[in-house]
């Protein structure tokens, strides 16, 4: 075994990461060595499983029944507002970059429809040359394009802006946020084809959903990197995300990328719909709102370790997460051990690419005491993730939407991770 | 409408790919606009799924019901070899690189066998300072890495090289690559914690299935780029996939990427095991067998226009596909459409990955008349992807294994697109 000494980047055991491919000989060992048996190939008996034959191939594969606790975090059934709610992605379990489609957040405001293609429609119309009607068929000739993108629900880690750090999971406090690759016809090429008048400055896309969900984009977005996506992950998209189709709109508010979008009406103004009004818009302290504030900003996450999660041993980990901005790619993330006062570079996984999930990694020695793990994020454009205090000084302490601060979790010297305002 | 003329980069009608983002002004609308409607709002009718909610989140997502073509090719079961084949991944139906969980291609030996994770173990033996044994649980705690990655079993397309043109679709004839984003730990973690001794030169990997698949792998490969993989696009592997563990070999053949992994001794020669004698050899016209022929060639494959489609109308198309190099990152991919006297640039759609699936684009106007639409990719190394019958002389006509020639669909003018050799 090399037995070289481990550089440290941080203080509180952040180890520098030049280590990443170096651990196993400078002392990853010290993580499992004392649960390594030495194998004796007499000892091993041959399960059931080796012993005969397992079913065939299938046409369309499910999770082991042992890998039960991948679930979204669904709420009960809310009889007030039937159907709406949302749930959140596994982000404590989940590893990578790519969310599976079965595990994407969902947010829906009247429930999911269950939309036959075939009697679903696309209008664009209002201040064009030609109003247009489009089926599904139709759009299926239609060239395509394909990207991976994240999206995230402008109300995700709200609960982050309130006065008392609740207890929860990266799962609870963070889901509303996933990635998937989107494929889709350029919307540009639609709206081209019914041909904008000089007038028209934004659209108004709403779904088929029985809330006739609706929201306002300006025209110059739509013309610019807005898809109308069919696909997700290489399959239609899944009925909770939208299926026939949805808005992919790079970088911005989840919201704005509207499922089941049936209508998209050019307009010289927003429409002020409910959900831009009374919904995602940023309350201040002076009871002045903030209307369209449009991309994600800077943000990371550490899934591991995490909210309600305990440490089984003083000794070595990985801590790893995710990071994404709304701005362009991520350029940098630190992390922390000691709460923010001294911070190192992690090693962002691959792919690194513009406004989807990146995966961090750092390598971490736990010495068994106390400790508060943070990350922040660096985006291409320069932007860096706020602390959480300074995040409420801008946007006030009313305001649940938009949060990007800095999340601190708390570790005891028992090994317990929780939440913690800083 | 812009009426500027399309610029054609190639004969029988395709166009420079500077049009990618043009053609809507340019002519596009040739394909639908017979189908579009003047929308009269007046004639909206609601359907059902809009006037009352539907049902709200969800733990775990599932297709829609009307997206039911999208399935695995999967074979009936075989009485003679239980649980032994393969199903293939729809490509001509699937868009982007992703290729989600369900639907990633299989190949079994004596079927999946449905290993409790907890019951499970990897044993690190042979010519090893020290063997070891990892649980599941006690592996989750070591650092790990994501990949995104195709794995292509060596007998993919392999029919291409027999002496007639099988009709067949995209799926059917070359549906045994899929690609996913895959997550674990640097085979090189556990081999330097193990000690390789200096006399050891291959690592046999075994599977927990009934067959006991194994594969010999060079050490060298094990210690640069392998993967213990433990998670398929975010979420555990399927069991089909492996699960619990599974390697990662990234670039190789298929067979290599052993699933179910249980063994891994360290050895000084390759084991000849059966699936590396009897099968994945490539058996020469002389009847010399070349053996551990690793990397998979650089290959492309319209999936769209594909075997088994129908042109309905003459116009514009856009032409779509997938190519994938064991060497390196994809370089170009260029599209005839008459049969490989002309080739036209194609674009190559993000991400662009490393020995990973690429999606390429090019717009088509087919007049009507006959064509045959042919792709050639060329990797980061330089190496250009074979005309079938360079590859035939090459590799004989007696192999079957890592076919890499040219695919050919005939168009006739009725607008029939079929597998052809030429």
């Amino acid at each position: 075994m090399n037995e070289k000494p481990l550089d440290y980047a941080a203080s509180n055991g952040l180890i520098h990461r030049r280590h990443f491919l170096g651990l196993a000989a400078a002392g990853f060992t010290a993580v499992t060595s004392r649960d390594l048996l030495a194998a004796d190939p007499a000892n091993l008996t041959l399960p059931g499983w080796s012993r005969s034959p397992g079913p065939g191939p299938s046409e369309y594969g499910s999770p082991s029944r042992f890998a039960g606790d991948f679930k979204r975090l669904a709420p009960a059934a809310s009889a007030l507002q039937p159907g709406a709610g949302s749930s959140r992605s596994p982000l404590h379990l989940l590893q990578g970059t790519i969310t599976p489609n079965s595990l994407h957040f969902e947010r829906h405001h009247s429930g999911v429809p269950d939309i036959d293609p075939a009697g679903h429609q696309l209008v664009i119309n209002g201040l064009v040359r030609q109003p247009l009607t489009f089926s599904y068929e139709n759009l299926l000739k239609y060239p395509m394009t394909s990207r991976i993108r994240f999206i995230e629900c402008s109300g995700n880690s709200g609960g982050q802006a309130g006065d008392r750090a609740v207890d929860g999971s990266a799962a609870s406090l963070h889901g509303l946020v996933s990635c998937a690759e989107w494929t889709g016809i350029p919307l540009s090429f639609l709206l081209e084809e019914a041909g904008p008048l000089n007038t028209a400055a934004w659209i108004s896309a709403v779904g088929a959903d029985a809330a006739s969900m609706g929201r306002s984009i300006p025209l110059n977005k739509a013309l610019d990197d807005v898809i109308l996506a069919l696909y997700q992950n290489g399959e239609p998209l899944r009925p909770e995300q939208g299926y026939p189709m949805r808005l992919l709109v790079p970088g911005w508010e989840g919201n704005l990328n509207v499922k089941w979008v049936t209508q998209i009406k050019l307009t010289a103004a927003a429409a002020q719909f409910r959900d831009e009004t009374s919904k995602y818009t940023d309350t201040l302290e002076n009871r002045q709102s903030l209307q369209f504030t449009f991309p994600m900003g800077p943000k990371s996450v550490i899934t591991s370790p995490s909210g309600q999660m305990r440490l089984p041993y003083a000794g070595l980990y990985q801590v790893t997460g995710i990071a994404w901005s709304g701005h362009g790619t991520i350029r940098k993330v630190e992390v922390s051990a000691d709460g923010g006062r001294s911070w190192a570079d992690a090693i962002l996984d691959e792919p690194q690419l513009d406004r989807a999930l990146v995966r961090f990694r750092l390598p971490w020695q736990w010495q068994g005491g106390e400790a508060i793990l943070m990350s922040r994020a660096t985006d291409s454009r320069g932007n860096l993730q706020p602390a959480r205090r300074t995040w409420l000084d801008s946007m006030g302490s009313i305001n649940r939407y938009h949060f990007n601060g800095i999340q601190s979790w708390s570790v005891t010297a028992d090994g317990s991770v929780r939440n913690a305002f800083v």
